[in-house]
């Protein structure tokens, strides 16, 4: 471990020095079989019955939202925390039930703005499908924090016979993208820079869970990983399969879904779609014989009318991500190192 | 409603405003059931087997900690962050299982901090039962946060039979207090303005669930109320409940234990112990009948050897808690109004 005596910007991005401090730090010091999947969320203990009939475990995740500004084309912080957590327990191959929301405001913040950022919260778990059943407000003074910061925690019941998992990648399976990549990080700089008023680019925060669950019904084996491409985009997320599998997935650049306007964007402002965070797009890793009808029924949901299927999962070289470029070359795509953009969730 | 048009440090104390915010915003927006009891947390929906018989429920609660300082005699926020969301656990009559912790970092913390904070968390952990689970960590820049700031959420078990809730409370109960009040404002306070090298005053930060835990399993008909004196104090938590079950507390001052060092910091700094936060203490209101062995059962208990039966609960006045007071005089104690200690849990 590059050992850093003090935390960096990159140690939140999502990307390498995140997991260096979850696998060197978190992992060891809070050890449990459960923290160790690395999953979106955890897969809390199968219950059992008395008569010991394995009943559906519980997935159980968390996640704080201080992304600047708290408005946005989209959607606001309110709408992301709800939606990021949903997603997260979709991920998980769960039916999102509940959620808690802890507030951290700044002294001064307008009323009438945490009154916008609760009915977006509310709106949001009515699309979901969920309950925000518990919360907890603090208040700092001004300067000891931004604005406002969102903590959402959330249980979901997994859907029974499925087995969904960073791990459970396979060689030869497809690898499927729900949609477009790049609309959530790009609309977040946008406002942040002053810029929005020059582009379309809206934040594609929704909740995915109820095209998920559809889509788990319909196909329960033939989903071996689910992953939302957040924080460090589609190449971290990516990355961390192929290392959690250890496997190597191939991607078609020609494939990838990305809308004009953020291609001309992320040139414009020297990003790369690859790496920038979706909150209403997820990943599927399907096996092969499926992958054309899944692919034909995602299609059919309004939020899954751009996915497409961009690459496959191969055996080597194991742990990477590579790009069949549209200029035929191929290259190596690695996790997300420092910090692209900060505050974007 | 009192509207303000901008949030003010009372609207997170736990008092009035804060109560305010809860009924006149969350509430109504977030509108459902669950949230509409407001325990110390959720109690979820009864799960049921096919057989249609009723299944223990489980509680869900969260809060964030954003305690100035980070470390204080007795403990730190890494401590205090799986304690308090512990202690929410088993006053809704649960038994702690899993947590989630949300870290938000101030750019440049320093690694070692966190290291010890984290190790800290695990060691409340170990004590409480309970493993940390699922979690996440964002970064910010310098000033757009002070410090560290934690969210944890967590899931326990309700324990069968056992019906605990802030509406509970009936005339003629008794109201216990598990041991002395004041230690972990005060340790936190004293700590923040430089003066706690003169002082033996240590945080009472402690997971409590395994002593209620036992007590539940032994009387668990007895036990009507559990609530924690954390965020505006004992004042404050009795007022809630007398609201709550719309009936009035009596209590003696004479029999309120609280240590000659709380004592006399509290009248040097200008405090009433009665609103002083605690965060290792709980408030059991239980059957008159059961008051006294249940007294002798919390004794012999380390965290519980200060336990007393403070008062009772009355018919009249609805709503109100009376202080019979060492003088010979009745005052109402009022809930906090606006905010005495900020950033102390």
């Amino acid at each position: 471990m590059t050992k850093h005596k003090r935390i960096l910007l990159a140690h939140g991005s999502g990307g390498k020095l995140t997991h260096q401090l979850i696998d060197k730090l978190f992992v060891p010091t809070f050890h449990n079989q459960i923290l160790e999947r690395l999953d979106d969320g955890a897969i809390l203990l199968q219950d059992s019955d008395t008569e010991g009939n394995e009943r559906s475990g519980m997935a159980f995740t968390t996640d704080s939202y201080v992304v600047d500004p708290i408005f946005f084309p989209g959607g606001d912080i309110g709408r992301l925390a709800v939606c990021g957590t949903v997603n997260d327990l979709a991920m998980c191959g769960a039916e999102p039930l509940y959620l808690s929301a802890g507030l951290i405001l700044e002294e001064g913040f307008p009323f009438a703005d945490l009154e916008t950022i609760v009915e977006s919260m509310q709106q949001a778990a009515e699309e979901a499908g969920v309950s925000i059943v518990t919360g907890d407000t603090k208040v700092v003074r001004r300067g000891n924090v931004d604005k406002l910061f969102i903590n959402t925690a959330g249980i979901g019941r997994v859907f029974s016979g499925v087995q969904i998992s960073g791990r459970n990648a396979q060689v030869g399976d497809r690898v499927i993208l729900s949609g477009t990549l790049g609309e959530h990080g790009l609309a977040v700089l946008l406002q942040r820079e002053g810029l929005a008023f020059q582009s379309k680019i809206r934040s594609d925060v929704a909740p995915v869970n109820k095209m998920v669950s559809r889509m788990l019904q319909k196909f329960p084996d033939a989903i071996h990983v689910l992953r939302d491409p957040t924080r460090g985009g589609l190449a971290t997320t990516l990355n961390e399969i192929a290392q959690s599998s250890q496997v190597a997935i191939e991607l078609e650049e020609v494939k990838i879904p990305v809308s004009p306007e953020v291609l001309s964007a992320c040139e414009l402002l020297g990003f790369d779609p690859l790496y920038v965070a979706n909150e209403g797009k997820f990943i599927a890793i399907v096996a092969p014989e499926v992958a054309e009808p899944i692919l034909q029924f995602l299609r059919r949901f309004d939020l899954g009318e751009n996915a497409a299927i961009i690459g496959q999962v191969l055996e080597r070289p194991q742990g990477k991500v590579l790009l069949n470029t549209s200029m035929g070359g191929t290259r190596l795509v690695d996790m997300l190192v420092g910090e692209q953009l900060p505050r974007i969730c």
